[in-house]
């Protein structure tokens, strides 16, 4: 039997450099001989990347907090079934940029909605599935937004207020909090050689 | 303080002649008197029909049940907040092209998901609202995707075949059967003018 490969996601608010550090990761992983899958959330298959596309573009039609959450759901329904579990299944390795942490964070510290309204989805969907190890990049929202804002066009979430950000990042803290041997915290305000210096070294506990 | 409108919802299966007897239903409360709004689900907004596209388009990325009944309550979320709450509130009458009895028909009956699951969305999604009246266009499945088919191009749940259908009719009439004081269960196999007397006897318990 084909050992069960290791989930790993990484999280954070805009700005964060979680590209940068994702493709870090990776380059660690790959250089173990590690059999690994890049993704996204929402997104990872045709179908989820279209669900993605309505949530992020900017509409003038006020959107449903709880629409939203079916939407990043309904992708997530989808990309577990026809991407991630599969390859967890052969063995293969997954790292997803951002998973239902965010939508704990979003959704949840973000909009405002209920935690339990989460959680029942999340069991529906995931069943016991659960990251292995979840990266989350903590930075102040400031200083990640204006460095978000320099890319350009700012998606349906990144128009958000501080705030808002402010919750996101706070609702992230209180997740790691109450689970502290699944999460890494990484000061994402630190050089980048500090934090990759970091990751790599809490990176080797999963070897 | 206004009077609540009441929500009537039209079901049936393909080319049972749902919209030739929504546009008479329509002309009777109209001829009342009654401030009617008109939509449809999956739909009924502008993202909740960016949302239909998604869940009709014929694809070839095999759908996951959980993804297609999740976008389904998404689009649901968006309509009754957006346009359902607000007109039955100020008192319009609301006449909807399917609703949630279609979800228990062809998510519950079609997919074969548990019935369990579409509740747990219903009461989150709905709280307390249920329609009014619900009208059930039955027909044989045979005869119905008959007439779909020479409409044209099939959408993706119109290219089921027909053990679907049968399940999905099987699925209307057990839910009327278990709540016959909110359906009109209506043979459309019979002549048009047969149909619509009987449609009209029925709608008028509602006046």
């Amino acid at each position: 039997m084909v050992e069960r490969g290791k989930f790993i996601t990484i999280e954070g608010t805009e700005g964060v450099g979680k590209s940068t550090n994702l493709a870090f990761v990776r380059d660690v992983l790959a250089s173990w001989g590690v059999d690994l899958l890049l993704t996204r959330e929402p997104g990872g298959t045709p179908l989820a990347e279209e669900i993605r596309e309505l949530l992020l573009s900017p509409r003038e039609e006020p959107v449903s907090a709880s629409a939203e959450l079916l939407l990043v759901f309904a992708a997530r329904a989808q990309h577990l079934e026809r991407v991630i579990e599969p390859a967890l299944a052969r063995g293969d390795w997954v790292l997803c940029d951002r998973f239902t942490d965010a939508t704990y964070a979003y959704q949840g510290g973000g909009r405002g909605l209920d935690r339990s309204l989460i959680e029942s989805l999340e069991q529906q969907v995931q069943g016991e599935l659960r990251p292995d190890l979840t990266i989350v990049l903590d930075i102040e929202p400031e200083l990640g937004l204006a460095r978000a804002a320099e890319r350009g066009d700012l998606d349906r979430f990144e128009r958000e207020d501080i705030a808002f950000f402010n919750r996101v990042r706070a609702a992230y803290g209180e997740r790691a909090k109450r689970a502290p041997e699944r999460y890494i915290i990484v000061d994402a305000g630190q050089p980048l050689d500090e934090v990759q210096r970091e990751l790599r070294r809490q990176l080797e506990a999963l070897k």
